[in-house]
């Protein structure tokens, strides 16, 4: 298939739609159409994200349906909460693709308690590895309900790292998606440009911070979400970000109890789980036995890298993920979601080879 | 009291033993005597450790019996499995802090499962906020078992941090000691100056990385004891840390479920345990509700910063503490224990400023 | 002498009014005063500097002359142009330090000149290790100036590193005060707490930035004057500051051109003037020859670390100087400044010792 | 054009190496082949290079003449002095592109006086924007002699950011090439995985430190080069390289003096040298007045940026550039002018596009 499509990006004045643009740049099948923006539109695309040479010169227009008419894709990149008015306003036949929270969560109440207003909707779900069990039993996988769709949500950065890191435990019945505990490092470009003291690099250089301790997080309704769609009845995590110094990546480290059915299996056997999950994905690896990921082996690409242990003295799995917040967590989902919804091929426009060192 | 202490210190030319004599440099009632070596032995410390400008015409000579015979104290900063056989040799009467692992442990079944030698021994543990419930229940410290000692067995820095942050839930009976998690942000510096490869700069600069995943982490055996010596019937803690691009620091992240007894219990009421046990300590602090401990709030300082919170959705305690692993989590404590047993007030040569931004 | 010194600090809640508390809460003749401040007037220390446990308690009040009266001293912690106001209220008889650029500058044209503002006035300057060369040609040092005065002005961070690197040089002759170049990598807090995005974490992490490039720095005028301090009869210097990803120190490198009258000196020759000049210093030291000065040696203590190179091939003597950009370049120059002028040994409350690895 | 290029890397583990396989991978126009190690010969290349993940399964096999043959291009990147040998082994008519520095300088004194070892030959220059200024004045551009060729020497990274930066003023007689200083912001995987101290992560991070300071670094000599090329009679430089706590990237600081000729020139003239040298070209920008470079900038992509300001105070030229070391400095480098010698477009395989932040 020969075909350019034609994509605009509300927001491209943040990070997640700097970097949706990144990677647009040099996909084959692309051609960037209108870039809005709120207070910085008039501006040039180079005076804000200078790092997007090729699109320097390109003006920022605001934020209004009319400057996102006439695309075959809007990627919106907007604050939370912003995303539902303008998405409304565009053609039901444009792939809506939404890099904020809005349309993520299928529960309303899950909405209105973690986010505090009313509840945009729900589109489907902009991750392809997702793994969906069936009433019947059967695995599929959340890429099926991506092809042809006209709406995407992507994931939250937090949630693809921890939903990819146990997701295949849980769909295997390998470990119970109750008490399961996640902690993670995360760069600071996860929480945008947005000016807080503890946000500046004096205070983050050389520093580890917690935050949104105690259960407070907005993506733990959407882990708990996507956990059951792998299969949990019920869903119980505590989810603890903390914020280390680096710019990009997560590093999400998850434990939960082996199930009581597997409690004897073998390592192998509790491995194989994720062997087959992440069989022939492109962009989710499990490494070889031994080898742990790092946030560099990941940056700048789509790929999440996974690694499972069992620590048979407290009967818990571990699990290690990597991702570039930014892009599996973000721009890089949304590419991938976008390919698949066109029926491109889906790696199209992404890379799994990480910048490092 | 108006007295000299005469101080010398064996393996001066790693971080722990350049730590230590930088709190000593400045300790108003400490003499610096020999400085130890093994391969660096001949040189002048200022060109091993350049930072520490007051001592940098000593020479350091030879790990040796007559070297470090002749001092009141002898703080031996040595590769694990090294200070039994130098600690031997030393007089009786003679104040030895060991800042390895050799003496840590109680069990020798311990130690040889996770360190695989011959155990070398148990000395007074020097940790002096470590919650004691005796078999009546009746709660003391570990300080009063250090008064007087001669032989002074210095905790990991890992175990500092999830023993300060854990300790008085499990002493109170409020969280249960068995499936606990503790996750880690760990400062290079807890690797000491071993030429690894994941050790680089280039490695660990903008990248998170886990190790010692699975329960195989040497201070897994420490933490337990500890916990045991709180109260605990028995122990069971999954425990994973991660490397972050910091050179100092532990930020710990503990979750522990919530005692049955206690399930009702108000955020206060929890709370409370953590209020009582550190309520007049100098160098542990419980922060105010909401304001969380960052590690850059205890670099160089003798602090750890605790803070708690309750995750009703889950069941879970959380706690996050916060230390700088060379001082609180090793130098520091050596010497706060030291001062203890010498008779000295515990602050000496300490401070609880952090240097922060 | 057996004194107690009672310090007021105005601005306590910046980074260099944070430092010169971090530093006075373990000076041994000092007794902390009122702490005020702007905005923030009301609230507790500890919630806006958490890391300064020993005050945490204390509550900032508002920046007037009734709060700062009744103290031996008063330490103005003021953004650039706000410390004249409130100076011109203290009593004569008060040690009045101002942490701040206002009363640095002798000449009122250059302090219009970089700053568009009337000039306050010009206080004694606040660097002890200053080189003067007097109309004879005899040497000696600003030191000497600071003995019972009751106004200084405190240098800024930049100018101290590029000031203790090149004046042995200029003093002695041995280099050209005319086409030196000065470039910096600078450390982020040196640049405030203000809220700028260049400022933010996620943009300085992984990167190093230069700004004010081309002479428009409002550092240079001081240097000059400095420069011409130490004998230069005009000063000409090229001064590009770099931020590069850490939280504090300066690391400058300044290159001048060999006098010719000294064209032909030997590297031991060129050397000597900076052995002369810093020979007895506690806190400006020549390194050995061979090792070269890093910031980390520096952190937290009121060393400057400087290191020299003769560049025969372009007739050039470079230098290399670390310091703490906090506290040799701000707070310790401070407190080592009132210690001079109150009659106190300058040492008192101030370490060499840095906080490294 | 439609063809498939068979690639071979010699040195397949190191930073140089993995960055060109990196780039390799994702070029249209290449089919990778042999991957040659030294002592990792045998091992996989996932268990070296783990961000490689398209080419984790390769086994690494032996550098030799044997494995490097049937290859269209042959990547060097073999330490410094090794290259030469296996240099004279391969074919005439395969494109070897020299990543080290073997094949560098045109003079065999430089060689010898820098490197200490006899000189291995001259091979074309693969810096396509070095300018050449001609005996009659005319001016063109190294990319010209690139087309065709079988042997590239690519540039070091410090040459190819100061290069830039400097050649536009001296090819047009702006500045004066004599005297010129240059100081950079390193990142540390420009030191290679070399196992030594001061390249540890506890020890980069959080600090800034010289190194090669006063003449001896060897990429003096090849800026010395480039500039004569550029049509300088006689060129003398002061440099001098500082490790800042980033992995990637530099960040050169350039000053020299304005030519007599030009001493009235306006900024706007002054900055024409720039404007002309760059218009057009893909991969070195001139940014827009006011707006610096970052490295971050640059990150992962072939991209210099420059930018330039007149320092009328001193009468000195100062420009700023910032490349990624490891790309435009090493490995994009070889691929763009790969790119040029086999006739395919420059840019193919090549981004424009930083991952930033």
């Amino acid at each position: 298939m020969n075909m350019t499509v034609r994509v605009a990006v509300a927001g491209a004045s943040g990070y997640a739609g700097g970097e949706v643009l990144r990677l647009l740049a040099s996909h084959p099948d692309v051609e960037i159409g209108a870039l809005t923006a709120h207070s910085n539109a008039g501006q040039r695309l180079g005076a804000i994200q200078p790092h997007l040479r090729a699109l320097a010169a390109r003006e920022l227009v605001a934020t209004t349906a009319e400057n996102l008419a006439g695309h075959d894709v809007v990627v919106l990149a907007l604050p939370h909460g912003a995303s539902g008015e303008i998405a409304a306003q565009l053609d039901e036949s444009v792939l809506a693709i939404d890099l904020g929270a809005d349309h993520r969560l299928v529960s309303a109440d899950d909405w209105t308690a973690f986010y505090g207003s009313d509840h945009a909707g729900t589109w489907p779900y902009g991750m392809p590895e997702l793994l969906l069990t069936g009433h019947d039993g059967a695995l599929t996988k959340q890429r099926e309900q991506l092809a042809g769709v006209r709406r995407i949500a992507v994931p939250g950065c937090n949630v693809t790292a921890v939903t990819l890191g146990l997701q295949p435990g849980v769909a295997a019945g390998v470990v119970d998606p109750v008490d399961v505990v996640a902690v993670l490092a995360n760069g600071y470009s996860g929480a945008g440009k947005s000016l807080k003291p503890h946000l500046l690099a004096s205070e983050g250089l050389g520093s580890a911070q917690a935050y949104a301790v105690g259960g407070t997080h907005r993506h733990i309704p959407e882990i708990r979400q996507n956990l059951r769609a792998a299969g949990a009845a019920a869903v119980s995590i505590s989810f603890t970000p903390t914020l280390v110094p680096m710019s990009r990546g997560i590093l999400a480290t998850t434990t939960a109890r082996l199930s009581s059915a597997h409690a004897e299996a073998s390592d192998a056997e509790v491995r194989r789980a994720w062997e087959q999950a992440y069989a022939g994905e492109p962009f989710v690896q499990l490494l070889p036995e031994g080898q742990w990921p790092t946030t560099a082996m990941t940056l700048g690409a789509n790929t999440a890298l996974v690694q499972v242990a069992v620590d048979r003295a407290v009967g818990r799995v571990v699990t290690v993920t990597a991702i570039d917040n930014l892009v599996k967590g973000t721009a890089g989902a949304a590419v991938q979601s976008m390919n698949i919804a066109l029926g491109l091929d889906q790696t199209r426009g992404l890379t799994t080879e990480g910048v490092a060192p």
